[in-house]
């Protein structure tokens, strides 16, 4: 489709040589003929108006006129009366780009995991930070500020994390990044530089290779540490040589465990004993349900552990905005690694999401959000109860996926692809294991962005594929 | 100062153990009193309501009221009729912060260069187009996106490019960033993995180590290439044995030379015959003055250039919004580095720019601000002829700072540390070139962020230490 510039559309390149052969006329329409043929105008897009393009040009606007009749007389515009000069339908001939993919298939319903509900994030919020931001914001607040990230909400994401989380933090502590993927990155490159080579994951834990990726970029070695039904397990961790280790005690990434207290002060004592550092992706933190409020691992032990939050979950991926809560010692690295990596992150966003915190509709949106989970969370338990009373569901404590467990035997590949045969994405626990198979059969099942009626369904449509 | 938590502060963090030997309310006292010591609660801030916290924590209001009361009486909180209880402003001794720098004393006039006119950001059209985009985003926009960028932006800065800069580039080869810097990083690390060795950057050039840095952090030797008075010496370039070079043809950073004609198209050839690559940085294209308006040498070389462009000058660097514009085969590369780094940019922000584009708000701008800084730019060489009559000025086409050519044998550094005594911020020369020293006595004057009067003081304040 083209592309509808309003007012006026940019500014059209378009050198005039007074010293060449070719007479001006001739000029101006050898170049407006290639900039459509070349691609530069597409069909359907506005010319600057004769007045406009005289006048840049520093010609006379009855000289473009006559270009574009011309033009036109030869197909390449079209004009109606009262409306502007357009590039007219023609077809420029183009090889087809090697590489692009066609889409996948949409599906009825999609159990993916990660993504909050979309359709619930507070735009009359959002939309009246940006307004305030647009109003209070400092000049000295829009150039080049500090890499850490704004100083205002530091402060307020300090006091935030204290509050919620017992987070022991200073905001000059604090780093704001663009999301878990570059915390990580940053975080990674930091401990390499202090001498770490030998990085620990949860396994299962991420299986897009965010860990291994970012490990490899930073030129550590990643080993994958399992998880049991208490979390992660300390002993094999200490035994496996790592000095870092990446976990997520609130709700393990993706088996839903949240990391016993006996495992959370062995972690620790781990770290302080061997001088090693913990990575906390305080993932799912925002949304628990039936249990009791545990704080971030960091409280324990703050100058061993770095941690990790964004907003993906509790607004939305496309926010883009995070932080990363370092120990005292490793702030001036980390901040120098963020300034090297990107100067840092859009000032007025995190504007936004400080008055978003300070004037409390953070916190109102996640008491909204919470029962609208909690509901979706119990008709995923009652459809499996009811369709598939075999299947077994795990790591419901918080967040928004589970763990169901398929009968043993039960082949997760055949039952995934079986669904999406009729439209229902299910996502299988292999997929998340380092050694990319074995383990017994499970599904991650993701209900953050499906309402209660899709899940059901959802379930509804391929039960007779669980119970096996 | 005290966050001001405003409706409900958020949740308190405090665990209660029914199976432990001290009452409840021992506890609960205890938790609030080493939430103060700690730090977790800074002086001033507000607690929840005692009804709020009871119902929380799932004890009777009378116990929580019963607890700030004693604690009251400790001194640790304070309470006003009619207004929330607060904790008191005791003082929590908390060691000094190592490495925390004093802030450097304020400048009078600072002739820093690569900054905007901070105060005329936009921010009514900014507001406006984050309004719209609250209002017609999708729901899937706010999800994990295509890690190049949002389509429609992408869609938008082509045809904008192809109409002003005169590029040749479709949506699908543009790749949306976060500014110059991570621009430049993932370009780097994208052709160390295509094996490219030696990266040749322009000397004088990039002064705080931005393309030394990146060079590094992708493993790629960076090697400097002399800038004379038509740009980049093209057969130096060739000699250096570098395969890609990173230039500013619109306007060099920062000697403000303008890239000659026949030094673009040897440019342009070196890369075609080498096999090697450009990456454009295409700095200042949009503020020019008295001269033609020339195109991005991308345009000459689409299969050889890659381009990195950012809205830093043209709006403000807080936004952080650039684009980097592939060859056809290195697209899907750049796209994937993208990914791998953070994901993708903000959705919202870029939803943003491509409204303030196509709605004609953004060349409006730029027309808004072009006599603006071309007044600057006047009061500039004004102050310098009426006050410093020998101090020859260069670099002046476009953009905003140009470069003064110190007395022979003047000494740059006495300059700059004797202006600053006079409160008056000017930057060496010497700075900027790889060696670090030599070469003739210049000064590089910013004029983005300064009025005409600054400006004219400025000169004024100083003029003396630059005739010698």
């Amino acid at each position: 489709m083209a592309i509808e510039w309003a007012g006026s559309p940019p500014e059209l390149l378009l050198a005039l040589d007074r010293d060449a052969a070719g007479t001006l006329r001739s000029q101006l329409e050898t170049g407006l003929r290639d900039a459509i043929c070349g691609g530069r105008l597409k069909a359907g897009e506005r010319l600057p108006s004769s007045r406009e393009l005289a006048r840049q040009l520093g010609v006379s606007r009855g000289l473009v006129q006559e270009c574009y009749g011309q033009l036109t007389a030869e197909g390449y515009l079209c004009t109606r009366a009262g409306s502007a000069t357009r590039v007219a339908p023609i077809r420029v001939h183009r090889p087809a780009e090697p590489g692009t993919r066609p889409p996948p298939p949409r599906l009825r319903v999609d159990f993916a995991a990660g993504v909050p509900d979309l359709a619930s994030f507070p735009r009359g919020d959002w939309c009246w930070a940006q307004r305030e931001v647009a109003r209070t914001a400092s000049n000295a607040d829009l150039g080049y500020g500090d890499p850490r990230g704004s100083e205002v909400l530091r402060d307020v994401l300090a006091g935030h994390l204290r509050r919620v989380r017992a987070a022991v933090v200073e905001s000059e502590h604090i780093v704001v990044c663009t999301g878990f993927a570059q915390g990580l990155n940053i975080v990674l490159r930091t401990l390499a530089r202090r001498g770490v080579r030998r990085v620990a994951f949860e396994d299962p834990g991420y299986g897009d290779g965010t860990t291994m990726a970012a490990a490899a970029r930073a030129g550590v070695e990643a080993v994958p540490v399992p998880v049991d039904a208490l979390g992660l397990d300390v002993d094999a961790l200490d035994a496996s040589g790592a000095r870092a280790v990446i976990v997520t005690p609130a709700h393990q990434w993706p088996t839903g465990v949240v990391l016993a207290p006996e495992r959370r002060r062995a972690l620790a004592d781990w770290a302080c004993e061997r001088g090693a550092l913990i990575v906390e992706d305080d993932y799912d933190a925002e949304f628990r349900y039936d249990r009791e409020p545990v704080g971030a691992v960091q409280g324990l032990a703050p100058d061993r552990v770095i941690g990790i939050g964004t907003v993906s979950k509790s607004l939305a991926p496309g926010v883009r905005l995070g932080w990363i809560m370092c120990p005292p010692g490793l702030a001036v690295a980390v901040a120098e690694d963020k300034r090297l990596d990107d100067r840092g992150s859009p000032v007025l966003d995190q504007l936004a999401l400080a008055a978003l915190l300070e004037s409390g509709r953070y916190g109102r949106h996640l008491r909204h959000m919470r029962p609208v989970y909690a509901g979706r969370r119990a008709a995923l338990v009652d459809a499996l109860a009811r369709h598939a009373p075999g299947v077994r569901l795990t790591g419901l404590d918080a967040g928004f996926h589970a763990v169901a467990h398929l009968p043993e035997g039960a082949d997760e590949r055949h039952v995934v692809g079986a669904a999406r045969k009729r439209s229902v994405g299910l996502y299988g626990m292999s997929t998340y294991r380092a050694s990319g198979a074995a383990g017994p059969p499970q599904l991650v099942l993701g209900f953050g962005d499906l309402g209660e009626t899709a899940v059901r369904d959802g379930i509804a449509a391929v039960a007779d594929l669980l119970v096996y």
